[in-house]
């Protein structure tokens, strides 16, 4: 392994909780509005429909559409299911925003600091740049650079979202590592030529599963963005 | 005036001494290697291609080519015109990078430090991605986003670059100001509905002119980046 010169982070999952934030924050929706749901449901069933939505488009059968429409597109079918009976769409809107308000993962903000001393440290996530500006600023991510997926009209693991930010940086896949907690992400990435950083986060989906262990031999397995930043 | 939500910037004059650092970096150069020229000279003229060459990419004369590479190819073209002769390919890469390492003016880092905590603050520059990341590593700027013509394949005064901007932000132009040490940006951005800010910058072309005076009633007019921080 030569040293990157970038490193890009996957974001939901690997650097924030959604599945807290958004179970919280739904939580607490219900109790100001007097809705009692199953919330913790609602929140994995809205994940749930993340990848087949965003695989809509890239097969093409939806034009570009950004997580913030992908996400109100999903609620707005599930919540029935769950009986809720139909909101205004401002609340719908607030809840859509509670994508824009992560709690990042105790170790985030200041592995990223420590990186940033390092290399150049961006963000590579299927959330569009409004929608990670937003997150930044709610977080205190200090990144060098959003790559949202609204620059490259992709969404991944499409390989124009790897491989245009590579070029955007002026350096080649080898001089550039993609972290995540997730192994689809990094099999493209490295099929792609980039090096790859696994990160487990065990309580992503709210308890430790197969989905949290690395399934090849990634160039850093890390427990902690910390822990990632030491080992390069 | 109503608060913008975002602020974004122009950064070579308004935020930095491209000529001071420029100069400095080619006399420093010339001493290196011997060379004596009027590198100061050289910077002007190195300066003065830089509208011309773009222009060439808007009009559509040449394909999408970003600053390093014209800044090269201007470079090429006016050093023989300086009596110096020719330099190795790695010696003008060396030159092209003295404008990924300008200095900033007093201001700026404090500046957008302070309008960081009250509004989304980005750039909006002629200069790519990569040369904006390691500018903003050089200098300090904390941006929350960095906008490079290459997202947009477009340079200003184009209007692709100020309405994507807006776009990626999610936001609608009246939302947003343009600060910029230079009238025509500010005007060509205020024809498309953004707010404007004129940062006073007499030192730019080395000595007080009639570029460094506002030429319309933007809707901020400041001495520095602090105090349009202060009066926004």
């Amino acid at each position: 392994m030569t040293k990157p010169r970038a490193v890009l982070f996957d974001v939901f999952g690997t650097l924030v909780d959604w599945r807290g934030s958004i179970h919280a924050g739904l939580a607490a929706f219900g109790a100001a509005q007097g809705i009692t749901a199953d919330w913790l449901g609602i929140t994995d069933a809205w994940r749930g429909a993340y990848k087949p939505s965003m695989n809509a488009v890239r097969t093409g059968a939806l034009p570009w559409t950004n997580l913030d429409d992908l996400h109100r597109g999903a609620l707005v079918e599930l919540l029935p299911e769950f009986g809720v009976r139909a909101l205004a769409a401002a609340q719908i809107d607030e809840l859509v925003g509670l994508w824009h308000k992560l709690t990042p993962w105790p170790d985030s903000v200041a592995g990223l600091n420590a990186l940033k001393s390092q290399v150049v440290v961006g963000s590579l996530s299927n959330g569009h740049v409004a929608l990670q500006v937003a997150l930044a600023k709610h977080t205190g991510f200090a990144w060098d650079m959003i790559f949202g997926a609204d620059i490259f009209g992709h969404y991944k693991p499409d390989p124009q979202v790897y491989l245009g930010a590579c070029k955007f940086l002026g350096l080649v896949p080898g001089q550039v590592m993609l972290v995540a907690a997730h192994n689809e992400d990094l099999a493209a990435a490295r099929a792609l030529g980039l090096q790859t950083g696994f990160i487990k986060r065990p309580m992503e989906f709210g308890s430790p599963d197969e989905r949290a262990r690395p399934n090849q031999d990634w160039e850093v397995v890390a427990d902690s963005v910390l822990d990632l930043a030491g080992k390069l």
